[in-house]
């Protein structure tokens, strides 16, 4: 790896200098904004394999569209590292998901090039039709284009296929360009990926297209008018040319592809080609995640979001085993997982696409039969496991947080309705840090709470989230959700005994008179700290429905003020829970809830984060404080 | 018509019954189940259409499948009364859609023949699918055929698409039935709709791959280790006889069809002939829904729930014009948005698949060009709408209540993020009566309220969902939520004046001292009724979200107790944003909280169902009698 000189990029503050550039230029631009990507990524951990790979698009994108008039709108945003280098944010690149700094993902706050929120997969087909929409009703004199870029992981999403189906029968002019790297987070699922990476038009097709299209445009024959002319004289040219229908041009969406992502020059000039066609068009690009450094090419997997690494050698510093350091709550859960499911042959897995992130590999390696990884498809997750769960197994399904909420009314309608034994076992719940505002798990305690039949928990100890997941593989209750955070837990090794955990029976830890803090989840730790040295009572109330009515009546006898503490919205939460017993009743104490404030939060580490929101240990004791002192 | 004898209907109590006799008789067994259909609709409203166009793949099913070991999964399950009378329910089916009779829709704590909770479209694959995995990771030495029947506009919906997009990378047998009828509700759209009504294969090849399968199979050469062979096989077959390859191919999905669904004996001779193989197969017949009723073929979108009618003429009770009646909400809604689109060309009209149901349709035939029906794609509508508000227009989306949680998260990340003027009017909430449980609209109110930056507002009149409806259209808040109850309104025209009305102010309507109800909806009305002859203040809150916090201050200052009344789920709604408000302040009033249940609720009609869950006027006037007496 040579470093090359950054004169060009250096050059580049917005779209419009890159347009100045001659295309030849292109390649070199490439090359500095992926040593670029590369020596930032090396210091400040992020998105580093999909932004690698879509370095030549990115260039080309901007280069062939009249940004920020003409909209790119970038779903998931992972691989959106180099869009926002040549949109005017080189030199605040650094700051990337820090506080105050850059947003890991687009972020229309944050800049007018990043025209959509996202994060959550599969939202730019039908963001982008919106948009095109939008520009044709307005009748725009200048047409504005409209390009989502989505990768192979996301299209198979069932909101992309929504969009797609939509595409063609809602006139509009959208190009759709497909980056397909053959990889979601961990790996491709899904016959759909599986047809992407068979999908070949001649070569010959392609060319002729492209020449026809060009002609047409030259003799001033096409206009919106003739886009049906156009459809029907593609299709007789198809039907000559290849023998298998396309399932995008099945769709009706005109299919260009597959191409090679990497070559700068060549997509500029396809992108030139179709950009002014009309009706929705589908470019597939052909790329390599991690393109152009060879360690990120041969284990894409690991290097989807390294952490910090060599740039000369490619070590990550993830590869340097910790001496004894703390399981993170996933591994916990992977673990026992796999120790649940070795002990009773009901038990199967379910994941969607997130079988490292959630440590579902651990079963999965150990058997994979019983592994479901379902790719990008949470409301397929949730009701598949519903049908499982309906024939006598034993779903345990790990989704975040936040993507779970993809899966809301799958599990009222085809989980909750019937009762089924469907475990939700639910990571990254509650401020996840530095993914910021589309990532934090703050909702689910509130959306989940208002389902009937649903039980809620949170261990406030990797040992808890063993007897959790212990107590939800032996009982007969209907759907049970275990939520738990991001990172490490307390344990150094998940073998702590299980044990059943009472549902709806929480634990005083702590007496005292003053205050009563009633804590969920890992914040518990932090209550016992603010409470030290006060006369504070701390409960952990470990599931948040049904809550302890034991508790809440010992609570209400002190008659002294209440304050609830979690790792989640506070509004609708458990604190919210509490609020409606306590009035129910008209117990006069006052419950003040801790927890996210009902406002979209921003990034930053969990620690910073927690601190703004107001519950880490220095919140919870001015609480404290406030609360005596009344 | 002529009415058939009932012979041989009266002698079917189970599907065994009707596998006892020759497949000669079936024929006359359809012509008798779609008699019996029609004289129950006829006197007890239903959805008529898609049941009558379902009834000879209904016969066929339970003929050759071994119901209930073998499991049908129906999709909506509108098409399901004719399994519900084959399947023992033939006597009990006059109660269908009443209090304490039968459900509506398929539902497992009615039978075992109702395998899985049915009512939202989409979902039957992906049950399935679990079912299916079930069984073979069981090892069931008698291995349990899973059959999904889903009609063509359900398998459009993002759900469906993810199902059949992992039922090919995941190992089963899963037989799905593709009930054709080209209809949605209102009328297809989307361009999977367009691309089956064109798709046709060679009937020569649909009968030579069957006998290739027929003979493989006497010949003992089909085990399951032979799938892949077979897939081969068929798939070089193909190449031979059809110049295109069909979208399911594409996706590895095995493809036969179509066929007529309305020959009982042919689609016997085809299930049988596949019923036996191995991997996913998808059995695509072309229905038409209201099959053997004239008037029903001809107006099918007015035959898919017709309410009554008279069997001989074909004439509705329906058709009958009302004299001076009160517009339904949906009306007002629809003759509303008109006249705002009217007034600001910004102004466009998103539904899924409820142009009829919300009466959207009354701008869509007015200006059709802004005004997109999505289909079954309730996350798309929502992030479509998202697109269309970020570039200038202002999307009213028109949505039930129940199918909105499936574009939950499209609310939060592609909606509300942004602060986007989506305006979301929300039909058929609160309890909708004959439709049942998987319909009522209870959730919407908790769901909505925890989503930062979302405004919650609900019309105790029609007047007042003008004028919310207004208040949307001219605010530049972000989200806004107008939820309303199926059903008729109190006006006879939509012509009131329109008003702005302040976000987040409610309004008394009665002063009083010993009892304060806080009310929200047309429920505003049992409320002052309930209140008559007592010292009780009655608020009209209007806006769930924010809530007037200066009515909270005059209604704690009273120190009296507390009803709230909402036509919703009491926990996490409307009262349980009040019961934060008073706790966090510590006020001692009591706050009961009126409501739906936390609970799943059957289906009656909306009074009976109100009536039991405690919140019509003599469930307010007994709340507050009890809140006067303590």
């Amino acid at each position: 790896m040579t470093h090359t000189e950054g004169k060009l990029l250096d050059l580049i503050d917005s779209p419009a200098d890159l347009r100045a550039l001659p295309v030849e230029a292109l390649p070199q631009v490439c090359a500095e904004l992926r040593q670029f990507i590369i020596e930032a990524c090396s210091v400040n951990p992020g998105h580093f394999g999909s932004s690698m790979g879509a370095v030549e698009l990115t260039v080309a994108l901007h280069y062939v569209f009249d940004t920020p008039y003409d909209r790119i709108v970038w779903d998931v945003g992972h691989q959106a590292y180099g869009h926002k280098i040549l949109t005017g944010r080189r030199d605040s690149f650094g700051s990337i998901r820090t506080l105050g700094g850059l947003s890991g993902f687009p972020n229309p706050d944050e800049s007018e090039y990043d025209t959509f929120t996202a994060g959550h997969a599969s939202n730019a087909i039908s963001a982008a039709l919106g948009m095109a929409v939008a520009s044709r009703l307005r009748g725009d004199s200048h047409p504005r284009h409209v390009v989502a870029v989505i990768g192979d992981a996301s299209i198979s999403g069932g909101l992309a296929f929504e969009g797609l189906n939509n595409a063609s029968s809602t006139p509009n002019n959208m190009l759709i360009v497909l980056n397909d790297n053959d990889m979601s987070i961990d790996r491709n699922v899904g016959s759909l990926n599986s047809y992407l990476a068979h999908l070949t038009t001649s070569p010959g097709y392609n060319r002729l297209r492209l020449r026809a299209f060009n002609l047409l445009k030259r003799l001033h024959l096409v206009t919106d008018k003739s886009r049906g002319a156009i459809l029907r004289f593609n299709n007789s040219l198809k039907s000559l040319l290849v023998r298998e229908q396309n399932i995008f041009e099945g769709l009706n969406i005109r299919y260009f592809g597959p191409f090679d992502g990497h070559d700068v020059v060549k997509i500029v000039g396809v992108l030139r080609d179709i950009r002014d066609m009309q009706g929705p068009r589908i470019l597939h690009l052909r790329t390599v995640k991690g393109k152009g450094f060879p360690a990120a090419e041969s284990e894409p997997w690991k290097w989807h979001a390294p952490g910090k690494f060599d740039p000369a050698t490619g070590r990550r510093a993830a590869d340097t085993p910790a001496i004894g350091s703390q399981l993170k709550y996933q591994d916990v859960f992977g673990h026992t997982l796999l120790e649940l499911a070795r002990a009773d042959s009901r038990i199967v897995g379910v994941t969607a696409a997130m079988a490292s992130g959630t440590s579902m590999n651990i079963m999965q390696e150990a058997m994979p039969e019983r592994v479901f990884d379902v790719g990008i498809s949470e409301e397929h997750a949730v009701t598949f496991s519903g049908g499982m769960a309906k024939d006598g197994l034993r779903p345990f399904a790990a989704i975040y947080s936040s993507f779970l909420q993809r899966g809301y009314d799958q599990l009222i309608h085809d989980v909750a309705a019937q009762r089924l034994p469907v475990t939700l076992c639910i990571d990254r719940a509650g401020l996840v840090g530095e993914d910021g505002m589309t990532h934090h798990g703050a909702l689910d305690i509130a959306y989940l709470r208002s389902i009937p039949g649903m039980t809620v928990a949170a261990p406030s100890s990797g040992a808890m989230l063993r007897s959790l997941m212990y107590t939800a593989a032996h009982t007969d209750h209907g759907p049970i959700a275990i939520r738990y955070p991001r990172g490490s837990s307390d344990l150094m090794a998940a073998d702590t005994p299980m044990e059943m955990m009472a549902v709806g029976r929480g634990r005083r830890l702590r007496d005292g008179s003053a205050v009563a803090v009633l804590a969920l989840g890992p914040v518990v730790a932090d209550a016992l700290k603010a409470a030290a040295d006060t006369d504070t009572a701390v409960y952990d109330m470990i599931y948040a429905k049904p809550l302890d009515e034991d508790i809440l009546a010992e609570v209400a006898a002190k008659g002294c003020p209440i304050i609830t503490v979690e790792d989640a919205a506070a509004s609708g939460g458990m604190g919210s829970a509490v609020a409606e017993w306590m009035a129910a009743r008209g117990h006069a104490a006052t419950v003040t809830r801790l927890g996210i404030p009902d406002d979209f939060v921003t990034h930053g580490t969990p620690a910073q984060l927690r601190h703004i929101c107001g519950y880490d240990t220095e919140g919870i004791a001015r609480a404290i404080s406030q609360a005596i002192s009344k």
